[in-house]
């Protein structure tokens, strides 16, 4: 039990982080989770340009506390990253910090790397200790592991209640030759908007400068997971970080980093939307996309209003076209919103014209909304303002899972 | 089935609204709802001062513009109240506008009193056509029952996805004599701080001028109806009424303001409590009680988003003491938080001490969350700030209700 899944036979190849040259990855169980992979390890076999953005949760939890440190000592330069998964290390005090900080030295150790070029996540439960003693138990293996075809395994080894792994890939054709930007997420619960929520890590075999590298990033972000939202908690362990290795020989210079930023945010958007699906009882991803607002901003404000509503959340998960549900949540968005002057469509079926005006086929939406993917379109009629948001639907077992035990 | 459920030969006697002399009410079945008392009706037996706060949503239903209208005209007086439940008369345009106006126009000529002196309010499915003129046939009816007893058959055609009646009362003396402060309130879903939640109704015998009421009111509602979350969503029809008739010959005076806010105060948080633990699909009521913030400000932030948060909701419904999600909802609350400070007690169990200490019989926290009632106490440890809300756990049962098909 103590590896991953892997049916027997099954072609092994590169996925998502080990795409990108010159990058290896493993995935392997040490105990901190019972019957689960729990150690994941992304290495880069040269040094590679870092950036990250972390959690705006005043709690943060250790590893994210050194792992910026790392990021500042060594001025954006990276070649691994760390993660363990079924203990978060947040809420622990010293001794929590003190682990975290084992975990990197042991990792530099093994890898022969700087202490300042690892970076460490955590991804779990609160409050609780972390075995660290097991976890460096389980490093060499970890080590010895790295591989192209690991990508897999560490998709894997991330996961906490996800129900499936998220890997995604873009290729960059340039003059010089071509690149690849390639990722892996986890996430399910603790979800909201207005930070880098969830883990993601991204690998590039561009050579992207530090600082290019973490304005593409911020960018990116805001596009992506600053987009999604499943129950409005925010974890004290978020983090998505990204490393450029330049083993493709592509300069990412001044002339190309609008390719370069279009593959990062559709890395992340493909993770995002991952996240959003996979949302803890989820059965469906739902797409919220505004336009007519005043702004982009206002439109941003309506969008994620309706993302984060949970009588929005549970009519689509009923298949009930609950336009009424979808006008109310826009309303109380903050955002500049005339109720005469607005259109809502489901998944293509317009079901409210200005004016109030509602005449629609209730069997043709119900038909439309029980597919795994439904799209609120609301046009607010007003000006030129766009933003898309994603979120799932709320069912029974979201509660489940939450309402479980911890022990 | 078109009446209220009484039960033979029970005795029936005043509670809420009609307690306080002069004030009489009926709720009768007109046929908005197929098998529920869906038409209330309280009356004074003179002018009363009056007083409302109505949603801050921006799409606010038809009967909040006709009140909000009245109100204006009549200068702060009324001698009624109408309200239906089955139909919000939201998003229905100009048709639900007059709509509204002639239930109001209606009531009025029935009760032989001007049109500006009587508030409307409606509560139910948003943006379908309201049956009116099923409404005006009722209301002869409502007018004939109008009774001391038919306090309670109000408060039963107020509720929708409610599962009880909601009533209270407090009573003042003073040294001119004594008076009463009543109320009733609706509410279960669509519930979210930070405005007039639901819908609450309130009389008093004491004579109490305009302005003074809605002074009293505002500051009353922060206290109550602002301090609880059911599910994060506001209302289109949201609005708290009071009516002041002076029957009981107790002026509220300048000296006397106090002892009347702080009636009104206890039967509008007695009426929030009871519409919090009726939450859709509630099992309990949880009490969050922040103290040692830096301000009350800071301590309000703190206590709502931990009553907003999901995570924490679950927790409670599975009696788990996960007090990772108390703090992480802390420190997202945008306030001044040091988690090294925090303390944390779950109904009198102290489940973490500063600096991450955490020792307690899980088997204790367990027992005692069993309970109907559940206290989260934080103390931040940081100044003399605090606040205190309520809000329910979140089920099974809440999906039901909102995952279920409107018609």
């Amino acid at each position: 039990m103590s590896e991953p899944r892997i049916a027997p036979g099954a072609v092994r190849r590169a996925t998502g982080i080990t795409v990108a040259e010159g990058f290896s990855a493993a995935g392997v169980h040490c105990g901190i989770r019972k019957a689960h992979a729990d150690l994941a390890l992304i290495a880069s076999d040269r040094e590679a340009s870092a950036a990250a953005v972390f959690t705006r949760n005043r709690v943060v939890a250790a590893p994210i506390v050194v792992a910026r440190e790392c990021l500042e000592r060594s001025a954006g330069i990276a070649r691994a990253i760390v993660v363990n998964s079924g203990n978060a290390n947040a809420c622990t005090g010293p001794e929590g910090l003190a682990a975290a900080r084992r975990t990197v030295e042991e990792t530099a150790r093994l890898l022969g790397v700087p202490e300042t070029q690892v970076l460490v996540a955590s991804t779990g439960v609160i409050g609780q200790r972390l075995a660290v003693e097991r976890l460096v138990d389980g490093l060499p293996r970890a080590v010895a592991a790295l591989s192209i075809e690991g990508g897999a395994d560490a998709a894997e080894a991330i996961l906490t209640t996800d129900t499936r792994t998220k890997e995604t890939v873009r290729r960059v054709a340039t003059r010089q030759g071509g690149y690849v930007v390639g990722g892996m997420a986890k996430g399910s619960g603790m979800i909201h908007p207005d930070m880098a929520t969830t883990l993601g890590f991204v690998t590039t075999d561009a050579a992207v400068p530090p600082a290019t590298l973490r304005a593409c990033l911020r960018r990116a972000i805001e596009a992506s997971f600053n987009r999604i939202s499943v129950d409005g908690d925010t974890s004290t362990n978020d983090m998505v970080a990204v490393l450029a290795n330049g083993a493709s020989g592509v300069e990412v210079d001044a002339g190309g980093t609008e390719a370069f930023e279009n593959a990062l945010t559709g890395v992340l958007v493909d993770l995002a939307k991952a996240v959003a699906r996979d949302g803890e009882g989820a059965t469906k991803l739902i797409e919220v996309d505004v336009r007519g607002a005043r702004d982009d901003a206002d439109a941003l404000r309506v969008a994620r209003t309706i993302s984060g509503s949970p009588l929005v959340k549970t009519a689509v998960h009923g298949a009930d076209a609950n336009w009424g549900r979808i006008v109310a949540a826009a309303g109380r968005a903050g955002a500049e919103v005339e109720p005469e002057t607005m259109r809502v469509a489901i998944s293509g079926v317009e079901v409210l014209r200005p004016g109030f005006v509602s005449q629609f086929s209730e069997e043709e939406a119900r038909a439309r909304m029980l597919r795994d993917t439904v799209v609120l379109e609301v046009d607010l009629g007003l000006g030129e303002g766009r933003a898309v948001t994603w979120t799932c639907d709320l069912t029974h077992g979201y509660v489940d899972i939450n309402a479980s035990y911890r022990t």
